[in-house]
């Protein structure tokens, strides 16, 4: 085997190998590309890519892997999976077109509530013109990483009033930043709460009734992050009782979102088939790229994630 | 009468007077506040401000008039009223709220349209998990003024690719300007294309078939400017001819929009009763009082328009 050059294996359950194979076979570094599942000797793969969940029994078959990354932003999928060694790195993706649609997304989903968007669309089906007064709003953008930092600085630019929530305290120009101690204070300012913490045993289910009652009365909830975020029946409580005044819903425990699922029809929930942001192959190779050259020379990876920290 | 203080006359047809009275009052430069119609002595008002339309009559009360203001930031009620001395400065509102919510309301208008949003409501009705996917758009902004350029600015910041289209040539960083003999050039590129033109003789009836037709196909328009932009049947046409893919408008050549006009159930237009951006007369107030100080004191007034240009 060429020494300048690596094996890969692809295992992407969620998603179709092609353009991730295509993107890579004829990179100057890649030696050969596997897709998952296949009887090759896998004896030399170095990197093992991964998109939702990894089968048992993956990693014992590559006995010189050296890397392990998600083919997306989250790495929920790969934190918790005890056959990936402690010493080997998980990277992710974090992809300046992924940060931007997110971002994108959120505006829309704040301004569908600042404008009483779906009152409109009523009002239009009734030929009813009623000019809606609608209130500069106050927006909680939970997590604030690669995803939420930068939404929360365009919201600021955007002339919302932000506020923000992190593990570790933040500063960021414009953004009233709340740490994990003050999260029930944080919980109480905004008319519109956002989502894009990373799921932990620390955030899973983060969004439960206890939580979403200290929101602010008449709030709307927008999940963009993961679905074992939200204690699903609790939001539906809580948009009954009035507490909060709807949700924007991309992601969800169980996806596709099984028919018989009361979020389908609920009067006050607007949900969209998981695609706030999607990866596109083309610029998360970039950064695969430029991960297994650093891999080659030794150099430290981009955007490994703290396993301890679990994202 | 006080030197130091004028008297102003309000004549809003389209608003209640009161917030503005309230407003102006007690203000320490104005004397008298004067509401039309009214049978007062008007001899001694200084400062007209007007919201749509100006009754014929009113100027000739006004032997003292120096300045009128329109209460919006179009002037398009103003501009051709003859009885308006054409030594009177006109001035209009340009107000920093007014042009923020402006920008986000055309932001979620062409995410809307990135993100298939009716498709996926429509998707959610019938229990469809459809993951459409997207593309980042190219967005024309017609008119690069005090509302266009700021949304230009805020599109590029967000990742669109932007062209904007002006009567004089305009440098935007990262906007591709296009001035007015360019318009064809300019019309061919967007994905969405947004109207913030102001009315003028050249701009009236801008968007219309022939204009349309040079737009790409699939192309989606958002109208926000004023409704005598838009050839209305015109606009029907190229949308049942599946030329444009959809519209958002926001403004009509009648307001209300009459409950027998097409607009209403057309599959492809969503409808907004002009609320893309509200003039609050909190904010408006701040500038006409620094205008009516400008008065006093012999300075120049601040967003006088052109006359000969017709905003
Ligand atoms: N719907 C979609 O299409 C889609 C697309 C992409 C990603 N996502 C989701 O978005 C998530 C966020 O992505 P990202 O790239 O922004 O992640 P990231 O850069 O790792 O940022 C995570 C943020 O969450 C904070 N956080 C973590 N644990 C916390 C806790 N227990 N309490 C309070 N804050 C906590 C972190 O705080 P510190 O700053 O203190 O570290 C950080 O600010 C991903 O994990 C993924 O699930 C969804
Ligand atoms: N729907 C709503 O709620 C709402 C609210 C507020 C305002 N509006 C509308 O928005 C309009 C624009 O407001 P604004 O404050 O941005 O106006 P503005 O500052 O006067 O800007 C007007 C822009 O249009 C351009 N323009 C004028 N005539 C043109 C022509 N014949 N061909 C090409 N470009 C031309 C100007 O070019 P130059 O740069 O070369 O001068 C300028 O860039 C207002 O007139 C009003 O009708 C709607």
């Amino acid at each position: 085997m060429d020494k300048q050059k690596i094996d890969i294996l692809i295992a992407t359950k969620a998603w179709q190998p092609e353009p991730w194979v295509e993107g890579l076979k004829d990179y100057e570094f890649v030696n050969k590309v596997h897709v998952w599942p296949t009887n090759a000797d896998l004896s030399n793969v170095e990197a093992l890519f991964v998109w939702k969940p990894l089968d048992a029994g993956v990693v014992e078959k590559l006995p010189n892997l050296k890397w392990v990354s998600s083919l997306g932003a989250g790495v929920d999928h790969l934190v918790g999976d005890e056959q990936i060694p402690a010493a080997i790195p998980i990277t992710r993706i974090v992809d300046p077109y992924l940060t931007r649609d997110m971002t994108n997304y959120c505006i829309m989903g704040v301004m569908l509530h600042q404008r009483s968007f779906f009152q409109h669309q009523a009002n239009q089906q009734q030929k009813v013109w009623d000019r809606i007064a609608y209130q500069n709003l106050k927006v909680g953008v939970m997590g604030l990483g690669a995803l939420g930092g930068h939404l929360a600085e365009h919201l600021v630019a955007l002339g919302f009033e932000v506020s923000g929530f992190s593990r570790t305290q933040k500063q960021i120009a414009g953004v009233k930043c709340y740490a994990q101690q003050d999260f029930e204070t944080f919980l109480s300012v905004p008319d519109v709460v956002v989502n894009l913490l990373p799921v932990t045993p620390q955030t899973e289910n983060i969004l439960n009734k206890e939580t979403m009652l200290k929101m602010k009365q008449g709030a709307y909830l927008i999940n963009v992050a993961r679905g074992n975020h939200l204690v699903e029946e609790d939001l539906i409580k809580v948009l009954n009782s009035n507490h909060l005044s709807g949700g924007l819903l991309d992601v969800f425990r169980q996806e596709p979102l099984p028919k018989k699922h009361p979020f389908w029809n609920h009067p006050k929930i607007t949900l969209t088939p998981h695609v706030a942001s999607v990866t596109t192959p083309a610029s998360a190779l970039k950064l695969l790229k430029s991960n297994i050259e650093r891999l080659i020379n030794r150099e430290q990876l981009q955007h490994v994630i703290d396993r301890s920290a679990g994202y």
